[in-house]
């Protein structure tokens, strides 16, 4: 769309929380492409996620965080949902699309009494976060709290991953952002015996492909990737909010991934950028608000610095 | 589960009906793994498949044909399903999962005045088919037919894929089978603008990985790649079926992928096959059919007659 608009080609597009500097691909076995999944390879998936994310709790391999949005509106009956909001809007328009009355409320203690509640956690595009302790009295507080981990990767501190297990609380992890893959399509749900194995006969067998499950297994096996990882986007995150306060705009947050700011025209500024072929992204609710993911390679970063420059 | 019983490697897994012999991975330009699939992608997926398929019908692309099998039971209420039997299970697996009565029916006109109607066609295991005219009939006769042609590739004169548009008549298509990517997981529904669009909203976005768009893209245009392979799984099975003959076996049918056997006693004929790493598939309503899948490099021949002369 920007493209066209826009015209040009060798476009960034910082316009999504992807990692640009993604895990590197690793040889894949021939029966990864050429044979349905086994058992044994989604178990060492698993295996690898349960190391990755902390959690020993029953969990299912999915074709991308999305994949379980899909699916959480029929674990139980429409009923009555509430979503901590602004947020990503998948989460209310696929419980719509399901005959679920979905409330969206702005304050954490808004969301008990829900029959489902749920919150992206860091959130997407703010990055609002809460002490486990008060997500775990809100589980207590709800029918059922589905925690969006899609950008915890670098905040395990944060993570309920391991407290999924009890009944009530649903993960969700996302694979592609943080490893920079999203092209896989690669996810995990955590969460109660009784919730996963209801989700797994949803979801059907083989989900999740066999690259996505070999490159899966290596990716969140791999810690010292993943530490240093956490370590160069905290400083990458630091280098953009400074860039973006010398353009006069105002840090408002964010993760690891993407941060969000406060410019004086979102539009003005989006168009800004586009015309140095760099893709960012706005949203219908702020004429204000620009969500701006992180450059990768050097040459990205002194593109997007020439054309705050401009 | 065979490797453990019986030990050894090298096993050849002829218990499915998956190609041996698969269509050459292309490269993949690295978008495929780190963005999330775009709408050209996928658009230019389609066309690919319009082609191979004959069909200009409203399409789309899932996570394989098992995944249409998943979505089906949603299309509507659930009421009264038949289905023509024994087929693949988990057409009455996951009907019944949803609430549907499911019937298993034996002939053609036994389906009609069903809600939902669905055959395998040809059929797998048997290879059991009917002339397109019958199939039409029988669409008027019933709420709702599903056609599930994942072992069509070979006999394009079967496909009711061109047809697909019209209400009533929905058909799957797999792509792992015939090009020996199963775990690639791709395949398609095809069927009117109105099921299609139900069905697009209950897989949600994405539902595809970004190798398995871009490889079938390559695959399902490569149409000389695709008739040389129809020759050669021709041919093959003609081959199987004499080495079974030999064997004492009678030919059943079956399809270009595998072929069914009358055996004297299916436990003692897999168990002897396994004793040699070939890995064959019964069935759970006979005690006499063995469902055997093509060897594909010469070497794979060589190892099966060998099995079958001990």
């Amino acid at each position: 769309m920007a493209q066209k608009r826009f015209g040009g080609t060798g476009w960034i597009d910082l316009s999504t929380g992807i990692n640009r500097a993604p895990y590197p691909l690793p040889l894949l076995p021939k029966e990864a492409w050429t044979a349905l999944p086994t058992q044994a390879a989604t178990a060492r998936l698993l295996a690898a996620a349960g190391t990755a994310y902390g959690s020993r709790t029953p969990m299912l391999a999915i074709a991308g965080a999305q994949a379980a949005i899909q699916m959480i509106p029929r674990l139980s009956a429409p009923a009555r949902a509430r979503i901590l909001a602004p947020t990503y809007n998948e989460h209310a328009a696929t419980l719509r699309a399901a005959g679920w009355q979905v409330d969206e409320v702005t304050t954490l203690s808004a969301l008990e009494g829900a029959d489902l509640a749920v919150l992206v956690h860091p959130n997407n595009p703010d990055g609002r976060s809460y002490p486990r302790e008060e997500l775990l009295q809100l589980a207590a507080q709800v029918g059922r709290l589905v925690v969006d981990e899609s950008f915890a990767d670098a905040r395990p501190y944060l993570s309920l991953a391991h407290k999924a297990g009890q009944e009530r609380l649903i993960v969700l992890r996302s694979f592609g952002k943080f490893y920079g893959l999203a092209g896989v399509r690669l996810g995990f749900v955590l969460g109660s015996d009784t919730d996963i194995s209801a989700l797994a006969e949803i979801a059907g067998p083989w989900p999740v492909s066999g690259p996505a499950i070999a490159i899966g297994e290596a990716a969140l096996s791999d810690r010292s990737w993943a530490e240093a990882t956490v370590a160069r986007l905290r400083s990458d995150t630091s280098r953009l909010d400074v860039l973006a306060q010398s353009a006069g705009w105002k840090p408002l947050g964010g993760t690891e991934l993407f941060r969000l700011y406060d410019t004086p025209d979102a539009a003005a500024t989006q168009d800004r950028l586009a015309r140095h072929q760099i893709w960012t992204r706005m949203f219908p609710y702020s004429d204000r608000w620009l969500r701006h993911g992180l450059p990768g390679q050097p040459a990205e970063w002194d593109r997007l610095a020439a054309a705050l420059r401009d």
